[in-house]
């Protein structure tokens, strides 16, 4: 069966982000102050350092009974049982996907256009990554943003559980919960944050406060 | 049960070196040349793209019952059901990519130097990559080449199932076969050929006669 998570507080690595500091480190501090849900993205390093780096991370987060992600990388996600896959457009296919994790693994699906939004419809994706809601120096390869009055739109078509991704920050999650999505996913302002911890304290005290209103 | 495969014209695919030309152009004329085994290697890709390209190899391989092997991502390898994989010292450790493809899959491990090659004695891969025999331009992070001697040497030492590769081609591979390995593993000498089905029929020839002295 698969496990209930909670999308609220959606933790997204960057390792060059990250500088100097443990990825491991940042993920433990950001999960102790609120972060429901992590997704490891690597986009330039081998098999094996990715398989290990996942494997520390897993082992971390089991305390916690945290999910662990795995961006695109349906390979890694198997060598260490994570507990789902992310997948963006040009990524592996949902279907393949779906048939080489089970019914039983979370997918998430990036969505990033009212088009591949009424698509997602027809798939049973766990949840959509809507991307991006604003436009964000993190990835450059991203689409025309959503903003709010397509995020808001996107979740009156959407019949998915949805985060919010690109430029959620503590000035941009009020108003993003707003629109309907069940959580923001949050990369710079945790992993580049002084201290991961009180940014994941501050933003999901946010995230609550929207959510209960 | 696992099929049977045949090393001795191993060719290893390359997008950059076969330029503005189809790679299932360039692989098929190489088989109807006298490739036996298939490597589908890209680095720069998207899943999305690497899947289809491997999918539609693996249509034009099955019908010469050619085994694909995909470099590296055991989940291409799964989503195309790929006759195997050949993994690097820095990708899936070959345990967890056992356990992933099971027993029926091929699994070739590289190794480059004499300790991996005593190191993959321990494993049941199905075939080791002696990587590289020579220098080559088609591959910069590769170690300290192995020579004629340590070519030799690493045939002596391994109780595995051995292509050469780095700088075959019709000059070398006759040496090179001398030293007791199955086959060739070749990339620019049939990628960058004006003739792939040429350059194959003439180091499959140079092969064959080495084999049978």
């Amino acid at each position: 069966m698969k496990k209930e998570f909670d999308l609220s507080l959606y933790l997204v690595t960057d390792r060059p982000l990250a500088g100097e500091r443990d990825i491991e480190w940042i993920v433990e501090e950001a999960v102790k102050g609120g972060a429901t849900i992590v997704q490891l993205r690597e986009k330039d390093c081998s098999t094996s350092t990715f398989v290990d780096l996942a494997r520390r991370l897993k082992e971390r987060l089991i305390n916690y009974n945290i999910p662990l992600i795995i961006n695109d990388r349906i390979d890694i996600a198997l060598a260490v049982d994570a507990e789902g896959v992310h997948i963006g457009q040009s990524d592996m296919p949902y279907d393949i996907a779906r048939q080489l994790l089970g019914p039983d693994k979370i997918i998430g699906l990036s969505v990033e256009n009212m088009e591949e939004v009424e698509k997602a419809n027809l798939l049973d994706v766990d949840y959509i990554g809507i991307s991006p809601v604003f436009s964000t120096p993190t990835k450059t390869d991203t689409a025309q943003p959503f903003g709010l009055d397509g995020t808001r739109e996107a979740m009156k078509i959407s019949n998915h559980r949805a985060v919010a991704i690109g430029g959620m920050n503590q000035e941009t999650i009020e108003d993003v919960m707003k629109c309907g999505v069940e959580g923001v996913a949050v990369v710079s302002a945790i992993v580049a944050a002084q201290s991961p911890y009180n940014a994941a304290i501050k933003l999901k005290e946010i995230i609550t406060k929207t959510r209960c209103k």
